[in-house]
């Protein structure tokens, strides 16, 4: 397999964008990742979104962004894995380009979620979650992470404000985040404040949505320009779980976190603790908690406990949400995964400003599509 | 990049499969594949699909139907451009092996239609056009096809009738296939007395939808199992056009498909006069002429002529729909383009019986998201 680089990153403000259209989104992180990539030729293009055939009238997004931005006659085509679309759009394209078919490959996620009415966002999302089963019930997406928490918490005894530190250090670092949703820090009282969503889950446990896209260049990179500054993809892998919760072997063990970063660490020949900054997928801090614990940054029950001593901050351990993370810097769900990428790749080139990393030689962002049941996971290396 | 060959394939009779559901389709076409690859081991699977968000209220194919058919924890993703999602699919597959980073993959087209009102899913389907700059103004995809259907009988000079052809061919071979939704032969009185849709298109000038899933297990060349029939991909390609078919340089010519088969051509080293058979995208008629006007089997303007003369039957110059193609075997969108891959191996392994064509060296399948703006062409070479 050829070697993959990214050379370009481009994002827009993740908010309610109601003066543009989905394709102006894509399109504007689209061309700001060819800018900072100084290409202007794609030989292929990835589209990772979730709910444009529920949201916005529209699927074909290959062919529509594709000449909207100026690439016509590319071949073109969307990847959806429900909330893991965006990262699942990286690694098709980063498995185009190992191939050895094409040299240039665009990925773009993105999600255009605010003009709908909640309630049908509330269905379109739920989708994710196995219709015959499970939302056949009446259940929603919160409820089912709900579920999972309250089980967490009576399995090992933590406490709802045990979670809190997950939420206190996404908005802290989302403050200087341009492209974040929410930019202003919450304290532990705000978080005990806030309204109950669906018990144990509370409005600060949980992410918000948006519209937003994200969009990187790859290339081989062997041919990368020398002036540009590269980062490598060192690691590229996912896995699947039960759609329906009740089917796994535990609600409490992500087994398809587990296998997949072990399967990048493999690749990338290093271990959980080689890991600069980990932009993990926050939907809900429950699924903070059980990311650290799945992908081996801790055992299995002991998330909070590194939300509580401060190892997830910016200069811990292991530093997560760097740029806010899905709770403070905002979860246009298809354009998520996406997000995280971009992310590290601003923490390995050193531009993430006053939430730099200190230990940026190696970065993973993984994303989670329903509950823990299709994750991406990817690991990048910083070219010294 | 390395050789990659189908070594199994699968497929459900296309119908309303109103006792089935979307994952049992899906299993059913897949499990087919692969007991007829001898494989029980997949390492990755790839779902074509478009309208699962609006017919199925189910999102995430990649996760529900991995799990369902016992490869649990496998990457699985689901790849859509319209209607065709199916050889997208297949092409993304594709693209994993020669990568080298897997050995076995499964690839399934999944559609079930019949289940939601007509009205929805003609709405579904216009999604697939541009929803700000097309549908907006009412139109649907038939009306966008008959609009171009017009346009080409007032440019050439052909009446409605010069097209029955076409539908008279593909419901001939349909006879044959016990797969195809339709399996009555058409008559060119039929045809006539056929209603009309939307002017100039009539009923027999229309594909149907229905319910369908199809299959293939794709390995590394190499490492094939020598009882096994073996079919190579010789040649794998995609391009878009503008979604809007106002956008077009000409309304009458599919750049897509004239990109996509020259980049196939090539890569196979062969022209258009040794293909043996094609299936083609005959979603409308217009769409057949088109479709062999473009890849180079005659003249622009001159697809009729070909019908005429009877150079697209079994034993003519260049064999089309000889399994019923979209019009008799049946069109459930998003499963298509692996209909047609099925069915160009069934040609090249000579399993096609009373339909199966003389000369099966190379075979092509072209498949056609939107009006002609997502195009994908493979070619397929039986190994000696």
């Amino acid at each position: 397999m050829r070697k993959v680089a990214v050379i370009g990153i481009g994002q827009t403000k993740i908010a309610e964008h109601w003066n543009k259209s989905l394709r102006e989104l894509a399109g504007e992180a689209a061309l700001a990742a060819m800018f900072d990539a100084q290409v202007d030729h794609i030989d292929s293009i990835y589209i990772g979104n979730m709910l444009s055939s529920a949201a916005n009238a529209q699927t074909h997004l290959g062919s529509l962004i594709a000449d909207w931005i100026g690439q016509r006659f590319t071949d073109a085509i969307k990847i959806e894995s429900a909330c893991s679309s965006g990262s699942a759009a990286f690694r098709a394209g980063y498995l185009a380009i190992a191939s050895g078919e094409v040299d240039h490959v665009l990925v773009v996620g993105v999600e255009k979620m605010t003009d709908s009415p909640s309630n049908e966002i509330t269905a379109a999302l739920a989708t994710a979650a196995d219709a015959d089963w499970e939302v056949d019930q009446g259940v929603s997406f919160v409820a089912l992470n709900a579920l999972i928490m309250k089980r967490y918490m009576h399995e090992y005894g933590w406490k709802g404000i045990d979670f809190a530190e997950f939420s206190i250090n996404a908005h802290s670092n989302a403050v200087h985040n341009p492209f974040a949703r929410f930019r202003k820090p919450i304290d532990k009282n705000r978080f005990i404040n806030s309204p109950m969503i669906c018990d144990p889950i509370n409005l600060m446990d949980a992410s918000p949505i948006g519209d937003g896209a994200a969009a990187v260049v790859l290339a081989r990179a062997d041919v990368v320009s020398p002036g540009l500054p590269k980062v490598l993809v060192a690691g590229s892998s996912a896995a699947t779980d039960s759609i329906a919760i009740h089917n796994r072997k535990s609600p409490l063990w992500l087994s398809a976190a587990q296998k997949s970063s072990q399967e990048v660490y493999a690749q990338a020949g290093i271990r959980p603790e080689d890991i600069g900054v980990f932009e993990y997928h926050d939907a809900f801090t429950i699924m903070a908690a059980l990311s650290l614990e799945a992908n081996g940054f801790t055992e299995p029950g002991q998330g909070p406990a590194l939300a509580k001593d401060g190892s997830i901050r910016v200069g811990g351990k292991i530093p997560v949400a760097t740029r806010g993370g899905l709770k403070a810097r905002g979860h246009p769900v298809g354009a998520t995964g996406m997000y995280q990428i971009v992310e590290v790749v601003q923490q390995l080139r050193g531009e993430a400003g006053e939430t730099q990393v200190l230990r940026n030689d190696f970065g993973m962002a993984q994303n989670i599509g329903g509950s823990g049941s299709n994750i991406v996971t990817h690991i990048f290396k910083r070219e010294k």
